[in-house]
């Protein structure tokens, strides 16, 4: 019998977001607890995640409730750990290339992800930046897509596009609903940007594969980012514009 | 007939020397070239690695001189990367565990070293700054050690020990020949904290383990560092000093 699974995890975040895909992929059965990141158990760090952040995993040990958790379990985090971690217990789900060339295109993929494409992300959005660097950043990814193959390694869906698949998907609903620490309408305007400019032609076909999966349809609920979203970021706006305002 | 490796390394460059580690581990056969960092050859961006950094190896493609390489063989690079293809390439080195868990952990030592002790290294070393950041994460590296085995996943030498092996080489060279950005004499006196304090006492009878492995003693060349450290080091020291004169 295989091993319990339980997964900690938050609906809004994409890091948490990154393993649900993996284990959606590998078909393994697991435990889903969600975690209120405003509003952790006191249980959580001692008991799970030192760190205190989703996502984490339970593994093993006897079934237990997922908010009394055994001691007798492994506890593992971080998300691209998780992810290799899902990849391993499940090899059918074949999330990591078989060839060693392609696992390492795969890793220097998810990489890019996160030495480029995050840092460059939270700058509009986060801290209301320019979109220049972010944009850079896309054309980074985007250089290291294939012309005519849909994922990063060809036809097999694995751990970089699983990688990269929550983000891409928050920013669309960020961008489109106009929510992020830049001035109004900037969001709506870099959302034309990026899906009809023709700039960004490859990773937007790209990121309709992503879309396509029923992993992901299974694991993303755009309105609830939408609305989550939406309340935290118009208080980070306001702070941000208001700093801006100030300086200016 | 195994595809031809070449790797482009500089002994000087702990990432580098990762790679080093890895292959010598792995018995595979591969061409070294050294690349002068401080004169880099012309076509190594352009026909090797974009971002004009070591390691990167070049693998398959026909037999060519290295300084010539070809167009048809795969560029790879980032160290931990090439690590893991190393360790894809020769699974009778075992450079990986078997077991998904200990994978997970291994990841987990060496996310703690690029996340937590990297940074703090660079504190006290290249810029002058106070040793106790650093001394926490170490305290972190060390609370992941196992209790009675040498290794961080066990009997096992993997892709955990050679993730961390070259920058406690280094430093041992910095602190004993009190080598860095640091006020002259702190660097012989963090040396002496961290042998003979006793706070580290899992991490240094850890590192007399990774220091013990006959593809250390291949790979590193103690003198090279103390010269090559030594004079870079003395002119960082002398700005820092200077600037931090002047502040005050």
């Amino acid at each position: 019998m295989p091993e319990q699974i339980t997964l900690y995890t938050a609906k809004i975040c994409p890091f948490a977001h990154r393993v649900e895909l993996a284990l959606a992929e590998s078909k393994l059965g697991y435990n889903r607890f969600e975690i209120d990141l405003s509003k952790k158990p006191e249980w959580y760090a001692p008991k799970v995640n030192p760190a205190s952040k989703v996502p984490a995993i339970a593994y093993g040990g006897p079934q237990v409730p997922p908010d009394q958790p055994s001691p007798d379990s492994t506890k593992l985090a971080e998300s691209l750990i998780l992810v290799e971690f899902v990849a391993d217990l499940a090899p059918a789900a074949a999330l990591l290339p078989a060839d060693p060339v392609q696992r390492a295109q795969a890793r220097f993929f998810i990489d890019t992800v996160s030495t480029k494409f995050l840092p460059a992300y939270m700058g509009p959005l986060a801290r209301g930046e320019s979109f220049e660097p972010f944009w850079a950043a896309l054309d980074s990814l985007q250089a290291l897509l294939p012309a005519d193959k849909p994922f990063v390694v060809g036809d097999q869906y694995t751990a970089a596009d699983i990688a990269i698949t929550p983000f891409l998907a928050r920013m669309e609903v960020s961008l489109k609903n106009d929510i992020g620490a830049y001035k109004a309408g900037e969001g709506t305007k870099a959302a034309e940007y990026f899906f009809e400019s023709g700039r960004f032609a490859r990773l937007v076909k790209y990121f309709d594969a992503l879309k396509a999966r029923e992993s992901f349809k299974a694991t993303f609920d755009a309105d609830y980012i939408k609305e989550k979203y939406g309340a935290r970021f118009a208080v980070i706006r306001e702070q941000v514009q208001a700093a801006a305002a100030a300086k200016a």
